[in-house]
């Protein structure tokens, strides 16, 4: 079982249970983002996490060692379509060099990285339409020099 | 007088009167990332704001209509390759699906709109090791059926 | 059942059958643009729609979830060779400046929605050759400065 | 005088005096659409029309020729980046088979010309949020068989 | 049984039965360029050719509906590699600008269509090596104003 | 001066005297398609084609060395987009694999050279338009084994 | 049976009869390039030659028309990367225009034709490390102007 | 003076003392291939060879330097255009797999150096049209394993 | 079984006998980076090495010749898309220039050969996090002049 | 002063004053390769190495600011040509998946920072050819979970 097979049973279970992420979260203890990440195959669970998935989504055990790899992080589109992640990638590119300009004046020449990082996803209700709310939270690296 | 060289004047009179982003957001009461864009070329300006933006950076009166002007918002490299913007790219791609699955689940079958949209870049102070944080906020839009 | 399995299947029973996009859409009160392109797993259905799909076309009862699931919406080819689908993206290339100026000197700076949207397909007859009127209709949403 | 040099001049000379697209189509009798895919350089003039616009806009008598040139209809992107753009693209992309289903359920296997071709914008308003309405005229051309 | 299961079937008892294009396309009374296009899924046939079609070669009766379905016209290498094709490409990527100007000096702003559209093969004997001779036939199409 | 250099001389020669390529390689002796093409830069003239081409424009005799230098014969766009190229390429695409059918039953393995090499343009009045008639007409060269 | 069936048989029955391309080249009297190119389905057989090759390696009957029939020649990385393979297209890459500027001087302008084409590899031994012999022997064909 | 302007000043000496790429080379005691090259800026000359070629060609001695720099070894089109170039970009790509085969059987697990390397062009007079004769000469690097 | 069948072996023996890439390549006497590599079919074995791996990792016999044979080096993504493997990639990207400028200072014009090479993973600990330590090894090949 | 016009200057001076990156690195206590990428623009320096770098090289003192900035890190050829670099990015394409395993498998799950990164250039003298000896250094980052 790897972790696309994996993947597939997670999708199968939570719709025939009516599972949802915030709810498979909520049973590990962790964030849905990065719960719903490490379910479609994108992160790596400790022991203790993946032994609590099997148990909460009725996984069979060899799953455990397939939610415990190490990921290839890999995606299928450099250039995503579906609307949803086309807008976030519009905003990397529309808002890229701004950003750049902004962080780099708050916190010198370095980036924000990637990996010693989290997210969440808020809701916003408004009367006029209710707002996504993406909060990326990620450590500022300084360049090194030598 | 276009967006292009007013941005160049901004980025010369800026580095001359050590001006920041924050101190001309400031100046103009709007926020430090739409500022910078406005700056950069990427975004529109009201006429009271290109004419505060005239004043306080010192730019030739012409800059005023090329700062109102409607940009054409495009970017040189699909793929980013600056670090910095890099890393906006990858969370794109690692957590794309991901951002997906979670948004529709709090929100029904639509998207986050990057047109009524905005965002902000805040500093979190930790003694190991600063934190960016980035937060996007936008309208959430369900697909209509007809 | 997903939603490929699901759009094999209507082709299958529309040929069967001898259906019409335009029969399916009037059997369940909505354009045929939107019910074809939900047919094709490009839209999702309210569980109303999805019930009244399942029974005029007669598909499986497995299939109703697969139409009310939220779609992924991506194509295969980024510049389309079909020569019909081909000149509507020609049509883009060729007037995308053109568009841009005249909508946005009759709305302001924004964009027309593509998710608040729809399209319909008419014909006009004519003895030079009938004629394909294709309408769009979306929401015109303006450029948010914050 | 180039294509190049007459639009570059259209827009200089717009804006010192304040012509709109409209304005110029009103003046020489054509669409707003049309006039301006010809003032950027994208569709070429009769004599009649060319006269008519060096004489409302103010262009050097140069520009005449120019106009009257056959363009060589290119664009930048070949996937667009604009946002307004970018969601007609998007269309073409969730859409074209949509598109081509409906189109020759109507017609017949065939096409929509690109050459034989008209389109119009209109503004629909609405307490909810204006709409743009965008219409595409073009002949409907069956393929031949030999 | 799709386009492509027929192009096998055809592929098939071609060799089996020693039939060439030219003895196909004489049996159907069409000229062999569109009888092939038509036999590898590339146009779509009348129900009379398609009956045909099916009598001569003995095909499954399942074929006919096939034969007559619209077909979707794609290519697999956006820039082809087999030098037969690749020669047709660099002809027109060679020759592309040139043919604009012929013609255009000919009939005036417009195109030659690929769809009101046929073409020939012929075979000049020549003792230096024997010529092909492709004529294409198209209908020229004026740019529209309006 | 090179060949672009000479290029321009051209086209701008030809705009002043209102010279046509068809007159042009009438002057010269030649066919218009090839006249064409060495003037675009596309093919290298004989010594004694580019005295008479000097002669009949009225180019600097610079240009001469330039005409009969053997040209670097690339282009732009590796997918055409102006309509009337690209209609030529969509040919290739959609009739790429038929031609190699019709051409290797007829002659055998190998391919119409695209070097030795000419074409023809033709109209052919008619009533519900004319047509557009190209002729291309290569060497064919069988694969050698060895 | 197609050529990659075939193309499959051969590697088997290479490995498990311990043959050499020199081997299988000899017992055909053709030179290695060419036969193992045909052997990988990349040059069509005569009828005799065919038969050769079934003898020899000892393929199913069904082989021999495979064999004769007339590849299309496709490849899979258009940059390719085995470094092999790679080295060559740098090759062309670095030394490209120098062989345009050698071969037109030696020869006029043409180009080396990869039809009426062959090729040879060759081992020269050296103390220092040996050496290959790479010999490509292609048609020169001149430019034709008409 | 860089490498550019020495190639640039290079073929204009050529042309007007008409000297050949022979000549130079037969000039400085190195071959054809290898002596373009380095005018073309590919390859970088000791000091000998630089003295040389500046006085035999006639060069400003600013130019010694740049012809002794270490190129940068790059080209434009990742796929040529050129048909003379694009020929060989065919052979690499037809029968690369085949060379693989040819020379790992003939000299183990390894790759033909394209830096230890030299190439010579031939003609080879012919009744039936002269041949071009290319020869690649590399060192055979084997892999190593550690 | 071809080199991809012992691939997926050996990862699922790797998993179940709970070996290491380490203690494999302990067993064989390699380095762990040419053993990963040649047991992801990257390189290929000399007889007495792969008779080794399929002793102590308990590969069926037929494995033997997969690792003998000479694999073709072919990677998926060209430009890589896992954080890990993007960061060496943005590595060269970054300081390519760099390294050709020092290189070439230390050791004149030429490469750093990819063949004749060996690498090296280690750790380096250290309080504030530990460092990952990557040694290339590569014989210099300086260009030849001919 | 921009950056790109800093490494102008220093590139000419080098050339002129006869200076090394060795020498410079020496000058200023820091390694040859950052002192190199520095140079080229592609890191920023500290106040006080920027002026010991304005003061050895001898550039004029505008030159400090630029040098002070932080760059935008891009590189123009996403597969790179040179073949020096090319060979780089080889290293990343065959070894990428093996050193993923392999620092993997004695870090965790995680990555190598190229932010907080060093890389050296040795050389070790050997009879059979000089050996290029690359060492990078960067700092292991785990992936987080939250």
């Amino acid at each position: 079982m790897n972790k696309l097979d994996v993947t597939e049973a997670i999708i199968l279970l939570k719709k025939e249970k009516s599972l949802t992420w915030e709810g498979i979260a909520g049973a590990i203890n962790m964030s849905p983002v990065w719960t719903t990440s490490a379910c479609l195959g994108m992160n790596s669970c400790s022991e203790e996490i993946a032994d609590k998935l099997v148990e909460y989504i009725g996984l069979p055990s060899e799953a455990k060692a397939a939610l415990m790899a190490y990921p290839t992080k890999e995606w299928d589109k450099s250039i995503p379509q579906d609307p949803l992640i086309y807008r976030l990638y519009e905003v990397v590119g529309v808002y890229g060099e701004t950003l750049k300009e902004v962080i780099q004046e708050k916190f010198g020449d370095g980036i924000m990285s990637a990996i010693d990082f989290s997210m969440e996803v808020d809701k916003e209700e408004c009367s006029k339409g209710d707002r996504v709310i993406l909060t990326l939270n990620g450590k500022f690296l300084p360049y090194k020099s030598w």
